[in-house]
């Protein structure tokens, strides 16, 4: 689990690192980046928000255009950053921008070519924390979000792992990948053509079931929208989420906002309020 | 002096906005990028603060990276962020990186192959205020910031126009570009060989020579320099601009900030304070 920082920047008084490791669930030489809040420079524990990306975006991404170090510094919260795939050029990759690099959908890949390497889910939810826990001085406690590929595996994330986040939230998140044109080719591509296997990666459908005799588990969520979002109609679809939240009295704050797109401009005008959100279950 | 829109993204309830125009100073088509302040759609006129970015950069780096539009929406300021120089097919370049496009030094080129299309002078401090105040509702009230070689465009032109603007301040500018690698090779190939010509458009010497009778005209200036800057002994050099400020009784606050580098980071660390500076005197 050793990590090796290949960049630092003095960031509101805290830093933005990168660093690469050899991933043993990925297979491959991994990037993830890290905002570093200023009080761990002075021996505070802090508690981190894990943050995926969506598709075609890297650890670089969210660190450089969303804003969010400002109020990480405020409220004294770790980010990790990590890619959206497995990466190098042993990796099965595909021409689209939406199946392979830079699209791995935080699933473990049960089909060729993508098994050996596209083992998103694992990486996300075992290897990177103990990573993390391993070398960075933080508390156990974690919260999760992310957007559109990556509010997905966020939320889906967080439904699997009640027990390891505190909160969740997504901007524009893809909320029922076995029901849009994004999800159905990298679900068929990764898990093949069974779809009792999907429902596993479907945060519509681990709302509805898998919570049904864990009442006390249910993560608190915030959910971001832009109105004027390309993709909401047909790749989006909040409306689901809606429904089965408020079928099973789930604690799913949905908000819509009038006139915002898909872009990290979206994500930059609402990123305190998701912030603050966490930090008030990371207490 | 027809400007057409090719991007709008909602942003801190102001836009974020792309144009393209035919600039006549620099004989080829143009993008400029503006941040309209929530302010402006209901009616209200607001001041501008001209952003020039440093080596490489075009109108997206600011916009995407120094977060800067939330203070800008908080404080009612339009911002606008040129490209770095000409662009086009038929436009002069060079290989490297700090000559040529994205290199413009916001100069008017006299040399070969260069004049023909870099007259960055002219176009900002004519050109594009023309289109800004022809197709925005805006004020008069003006002020300029900028980064590196934006930052020795931005002090440069502020004090060579001190009626046309208010205020003035840089991230880790190039203030004396006649004594630095950067300047020399840029000045060389711009202006020739004639070091008279390069006075005009170096900071240090302007500030010395120009003001002498005009100590009325003394626009407040601020200048953010990290004291990890990897240019920083060799080419951007503030203590020749802070002992020039001294010796004419110049109204320059100079800040150092430890562990910052040359990067966005840095940038967005401190745009807030740099945008309420302006802000006092936009008034």
């Amino acid at each position: 689990m050793s990590i090796n920082e290949i960049s630092a920047n003095k960031s509101f008084s805290g830093w933005h690192k990168q660093f690469t490791h050899t991933s043993s669930a990925l297979n491959c030489e991994m990037r993830f980046a890290v905002y570093l809040p200023p009080q761990m420079e002075q021996g505070k524990k802090v508690p981190v928000l894990y943050w995926l990306s969506g598709l075609t975006c890297t650890d670089e991404n969210f660190m450089q255009k969303a804003g969010a170090h400002r109020m990480a510094a405020e409220l004294g919260m770790m980010i990790v950053a990590p890619d959206t795939s497995p990466r190098g050029d042993d990796v099965a990759d595909d021409e689209g921008y939406d199946l392979g690099k830079g699209a791995g959908f935080y699933v473990n890949a049960t089909q060729e070519p993508w098994a050996k390497h596209y083992q998103m889910y694992d990486y996300i939810t075992h290897e990177l924390p103990q990573i993390i826990e391993g070398n960075f001085s933080v508390t156990e406690q974690k919260a999760i979000a992310g957007h559109s590929m990556g509010g997905h595996g966020a939320l889906m994330i967080a439904l699997r792992n009640p027990q390891m986040f505190v909160s969740a939230s997504a901007f524009s998140p893809i909320v029922n990948p076995m029901n849009c044109p994004w999800g159905e080719k990298a679900f068929t591509a990764y898990l093949g053509d069974d779809k009792e296997v999907w429902k596993e990666y479907d945060t519509c459908y681990l709302m509805e079931n898998y919570l049904m005799e864990q009442t006390d588990q249910k993560i608190p969520m915030l959910v971001s929208q832009g109105e004027a979002d390309q993709f909401l109609a047909e790749q989006l679809k909040p409306e689901a989420l809606q429904a089965v939240a408020s079928k099973k009295s789930y604690p799913l704050i949905l908000e819509y906002h009038q006139g915002y797109d898909h872009s990290y401009y979206f994500i930059a005008s609402f990123i305190e309020q998701h912030l603050k959100f966490h930090a008030e279950h990371l207490v």
